[in-house]
């Protein structure tokens, strides 16, 4: 295992630590429990964001915590679910009175936990679940489908809203909205080698590619021997576009997301490949976006995922925001 | 090799063209000759600043066109640099009649590229070389010390002293001021592969780092095992200190770049690191990056640079920026 790392037990922390002071004008580390949130204290009026889930998918979660996206995140071990304490602390900590909203990936552990925190909040909280991976239903951490890349635009265009004040049901109801209309799928080039094991999750052959693997290694759909960059851009835009059903004409955004060990200069020729696609199927490519966003540790690969846009969804995406990893229009 | 392409020759072009239609909004490709410029035209007044160097260094350089940084970037083959037809069809391009500013990295191909473009333009062009590496003097490509990393700053400040419409002579000056007081230097944990070759560049043992490396996978210093992250960062930092020689107290800007292959989590973890070692010897780190910015292809590793602030590098590099990699205060 080659990583720049201490000792195994002090990564996440020293990790954390290195991210809070880097983007100590946005951010702010809080431990005993552990969360990220933003600077300048709670909105008061408006409701709070709150997300979390295992670490090691960096810039996810902490990377959006910022004016206009999350107001905190909570960050478990690696590719582990955080604990309800820590939810229940950071909600406590950027609560502004108005409600506090939790953003969730559908994974097993992060359902039961952030369920557990959001009972004992009580009537001020509510929960948008993120599933937008089209790849398989169920899988080794996931009872339904699992929440990946998509869940960026899920706190992007929901944190937006909330800048805008809209009460807690509508921005639940918005973010499930942005769900219902966003799809995602990934092929792993390589598996990825979580730093307390020191060895890599899964084996690859040397002229094998994982389709629809999951942010954590999980199994995708099956292997097969690595295709042309065309040939994956088709197979993961068709998948997605089965399963969103749009209509031609219809305006989408769409994101290239790398998994981490895939240079960009790969992920804008996928994104070329997959626009063709698209604009194949009928599809008008309003919004982009192309980089490292959701990523698994080490793993080099890429996922394609789709969001159809109408006007309310476009507008907060174009809003301001000032996170550590998304920046615009501020 | 597993990389997403379809073959070894379109790789640039491809890459290129998804990169363009990714962020149409900002940066727009020209062909025969190829290079990226800004939207909106030549900005009239303005000193014009031109970039480029081989590719496979992404987001550097086309990554930092539009307002506040670079006009246009001028994108060789991988590891190979730009043509000098290239460069004035650029330069033509984006001449707002103010003149023409060439940022070359130090490596004798593109110096002597960017020489021949500079004489045929004649009396309106000047040239910022940046040798910032302080790894090693004169390697495989290069006489003299290497471009690397801290390209980014000097095209960020002088970027937006240029949007300040400051004349050719004082950004040359102001580039040059931005160079002397930058250091960097890296480490590789792993090689890279160049699609064209389809192989890695070198062999580095499972155990071992190579330390100096430079971008294009030039060896470095030496070889040795690898260390635990606290060392190397002391091993960069100490060797970029030995360079500068900055006072007690000194303010700084830490950048801490990936090489293409190095998840987040451990660069946050190295710029904690790295921070400390500056912070042990007196600096005030009083601005900061991290992130993969000035990578070789799919190499792991990373490397940390230093800039000595004043306040006219900290103004500037504060000043609005809109390009695709780099953007803030608009």
């Amino acid at each position: 295992m080659k990583k720049f790392i201490n000792s195994v037990d002090d990564v996440l922390s020293e990790s954390l630590h290195g991210f809070a002071s880097a983007y100590a004008p946005i951010v702010r580390l809080r431990e005993d429990p552990t969360f990220l949130l933003r600077t300048g204290g709670p909105v008061s009026g408006k409701v709070a964001l709150v997300s979390g889930g295992g670490s090691g998918h960096e810039p996810l979660h902490g990377g959006f915590v910022g004016k206009g996206m999350l107001d905190a995140a909570c960050p478990g071990q690696v590719f582990t679910s955080p604990t309800p304490d820590q939810m229940i602390a950071a909600a406590e900590a950027v609560d502004g009175g108005a409600g506090i909203l939790f953003i969730v990936k559908n994974y097993t552990g992060d359902v039961m936990n952030f369920d557990m925190a959001s009972e004992m909040i009580g009537d001020g909280a509510a929960t948008v679940l993120v599933d937008d991976d089209v790849a398989v239903e169920d899988s080794s951490f996931t009872s339904g489908r699992r929440g990946v890349a998509g869940t960026l635009i899920v706190e992007k265009v929901v944190g937006a809203a909330a800048e805008d004040r809209l009460d807690l049901a509508s921005l639940k109801a918005l973010g499930e909205k942005v769900n219902d209309k966003t799809g995602s799928m990934g092929v792993a080039l390589t598996s990825c080698t979580v730093p307390a094991a020191g060895k890599p999750m899964f084996d690859l052959g040397e002229d094998e590619m994982e389709v629809g693997v999951g942010i954590h290694g999980e199994p995708g759909r099956h292997r097969e021997k690595l295709a042309p960059a065309d040939s994956i851009a088709k197979l993961l835009v068709e998948a997605i576009l089965e399963d969103l059903k749009p209509q031609k004409g219809q305006k989408a955004l769409l994101l290239i997301n790398g998994m981490g060990a895939t240079p960009l200069m790969e992920l804008t020729l996928l994104y070329g490949a997959a626009r063709k696609e698209c604009e194949a199927a009928g599809l008008e490519i309003e919004r982009s976006l192309v980089g490292n966003y959701v990523t698994s540790l080490d793993m080099a690969g890429a996922s394609v995922t789709l969001t159809l846009l109408d006007d309310e969804i476009t507008g907060y995406w174009d809003a301001p925001v000032i996170t550590p990893a998304l920046r615009w229009g501020a």
